[in-house]
């Protein structure tokens, strides 16, 4: 089993400067292994290192990285040093690493480019869609051969087609996806049966313009480990293969992580300062907002907070047991919603459901801090009182944000927003001021202070 | 393009009793499609559903849901007519959907299956082992046939062969793996060559006591559609396919973002109160015992908060935007290290660059909600100071969030804890103390309230 190599050992190497000793360490690893040491170092740390492998060896390693970063790989060379490493690999990841390139660099690598005119096809269609992420090569035969002869056309045409070819397309004469057949089959069907007779005719296919999500959610509910792309016509343009649907999926996992936190929708190894403030301000503005409308909310309450300053010093628990109740019930419905898995004929129960866990743990948790309020040596007069305020302060702020923490991504489902980008800021602060403003509301009630 | 149906129109057909109406709505949809249909449903409904099919589509149903949905499926069925579902599918597939079924019904259906045997076998790995993931059913081949030889043995076993079938892997006389030769390679080669003369011999392959998210991050990296699974004398016991893997990401993906929420680490739609209760408390504990540490820190200023009150409607923002900020910082760091882009080689730099990014933030925001302060009207004697020290409370706190939520990840990840599971409760309690320390350490020198 290959390990993934430890890059602090070979920083050590390329710092000592000891070039020969650095080539033969590297002589040991394969390309995935020299892409995974090469991601977390510096840029000259990386070019240091690419600059001791072969061009076919540092071809695997820029194809083996994550497109962010074989670009900035390639953007750091001349043109034509880009273009003699991009010469080498498959079209369709040719297209995602200059996807991610400049346009002037982009137009003048493009230029020394074999394939350009292929490659100026793949580059127009979005990034996030079927036409983005597919390679032209698709192995596709007629309708009217028979297994004998779609053998021998495999066999002629096995240089231009790619490492990973599973299924065969079968097209009609104007070009039109008729059906499929696996390897498997072609390798145990008889030689004289024309495709058309064993070919499989109900197919899972997509358009160019479908998006990368709905490619990859049918790849995996459908286990395929291809799928064809097809025009309006239904004229096959190419394929996705398995190794861009689990990019694919792997990406999106990080993008919704990330947007659940308000911290962007991807990353990189050298994000800079620049494209990190711009990825997170907007949803620390959404929290500034609401941060100031719960400062508004609970202005009417500066006179009980003179007589009973206690009651500050229980805000924080009060307001983040509420926070991180809303967290789980609102990261479970976003998850739930992503995976298929909320029973959404029921949403009602699902909701009646995180409320009650939110009541019980408000009602446990809240007995418990309230009992330990004593000991804490508050100088306040009342604590039997003022034990009941937190009890029942947390027990409400946590029914309300496991209330509002479910409905939330539901509503914004229902409207077609992605609730993993805006739940977080709409429950934290309707938590906070709802929460709070029934605190201050108990202790108003409870502790006879002026409200 | 096949269509995800709306569960909600299926429910009203199952409400109105038509049994008719339903089997034929039902025919017009594939397998992949009733078991998308059947998952939100209750259990009394999705039998009902499944009642309409032939014993094969309901096999089929079966295989495609969620393992946990399915266990819950068969659970409800009695053992002969479990048996006679899962003696249909695949063995890896029966293993899974076994692995969630409780011992004394797992018995009763185990006694009735055809390939008890072998499922013992693989009920005997680790769950999330490759062990636990593999088919048994890997197509091999002995090194010495030619690929005449090996092309003929692929069409005799054909029928037992699974259906995804795309590596034929070579072994020994002591059925030692030594290499593998792709079905593409097979059909073009020439076919009177041995097959140790074209097969790879510089193999990917993991043992079954392997995890399964290395087994998944190797299929990823190396772009595999399979990985035989070996023992420790390296002797072939079966084969991991794509379609796991894929399940293996996005059951993955959840884990880590409930993980991060505190909500468990794993989801099914008919999560119970109890079960839900059970994921959730650990983390909603030690929030607790955090809020209580925050209250007991801030217990010397009461004083203060009776002299300025104000002080506590801006606590929530303070404590808020630093969680926020922190919340961000650790995430990108948790995710990070996940995918491996996190900087492993330059954690200071990393770590100060979200310390800086936390300082401009809080001036930011510091400075416009200070500046909107007074236009809520608060009674306030001094409000430039107050301004000061929501102001630069707000710069400290969200400093020390982002400069805690960088390095609890990295710190957990160093001492080989799952910074996943252990980051969110750490920050935010780390920075609700010393965040609201600071902005009232700030108020006692600025304001010259009583500290």
């Amino acid at each position: 089993m290959p390990v993934i190599p430890n890059s602090a050992d070979y920083l050590r190497l390329i710092r000592s400067g000891d070039t020969r000793l650095l080539s033969r360490a590297l002589a040991r690893l394969d390309e995935v292994q020299i892409a995974a040491l090469i991601v977390p170092l510096s840029p000259k740390e990386q070019d240091t290192i690419l600059h001791q492998l072969s061009l076919e060896l540092r071809s695997e390693v820029v194809a083996s990285m994550r497109y962010e970063v074989s670009a900035q790989v390639i953007s750091r060379l001349a043109p034509e040093e880009a273009a003699r490493i991009l010469d080498n690999l498959d079209s369709d990841d040719v297209a995602d690493i200059l996807g991610e390139i400049e346009p002037e660099q982009l137009r003048a690598i493009l230029s020394r480019l074999d394939d350009r005119g292929e490659l100026e096809e793949l580059l127009a269609y979005p990034e996030n869609s079927a036409g983005g992420i597919m390679s032209l090569d698709a192995a596709r035969i007629n309708e009217d051969v028979t297994i004998a002869e779609a053998t021998r056309m495999i066999q002629q045409e096995a240089e231009e087609l790619p490492g990973s070819v599973f299924y065969i397309y079968v097209v009609d004469e104007q070009d039109r996806l008729v059906g499929v057949i696996s390897l498997r089959e072609l390798v145990t069907s008889k030689p004289d049966v024309p495709i058309h007779a064993v070919m499989e005719t109900e197919l899972i296919y997509v358009t160019v313009e479908t998006d990368q999500e709905t490619v990859a959610e049918l790849a995996s509910r459908y286990d395929l480990v291809a799928i064809p792309v097809v025009d309006e016509q239904r004229r096959l343009l190419g394929v996705v293969t398995i190794d861009d649907i689990v990019d694919v999926l792997r990406e999106e996992a990080t993008e919704d992580i990330l947007k659940m936190a308000g911290a962007g929708d991807g990353m990189a190894s050298t994000m800079s300062f620049g494209a990190s403030f711009k990825a997170r301000w907007p949803w620390l503005m959404a929290a500034a907002v609401g941060g100031l409308m719960v400062a508004v909310s609970l202005q009417g309450f500066e006179d009980s907070l003179r007589t009973v300053p206690a009651l500050a010093l229980f805000m924080p628990v009060v307001a983040g047991m509420g926070g991180n109740v809303g967290t789980q019930s609102s990261t479970i419905m976003v998850r739930g919603l992503a995976v298929g898995l909320v029973e959404t004929t029921r949403l009602g129960r699902v909701i009646l459901r995180e409320i009650a866990l939110g009541a019980t743990m408000g009602m446990l948790y809240g007995t418990g801090i309230a009992l330990a309020a004593p000991l804490l040596g508050t100088t306040e007069a009342d604590p039997v009182n003022l034990g009941l305020v937190i009890t029942f302060g947390m027990v409400g702020s946590m029914m309300i944000a496991a209330g509002v923490g479910a409905s939330v991504p539901l509503f914004l489902n229902r409207i077609n927003v992605d609730p993993a980008v805006a739940t977080g800021p709409f429950v934290t602060t309707a938590v906070d001021i709802l929460g709070l403003l029934f605190y201050f509301w108990l202790a108003t009630v409870l502790l006879q202070v002026g409200g």
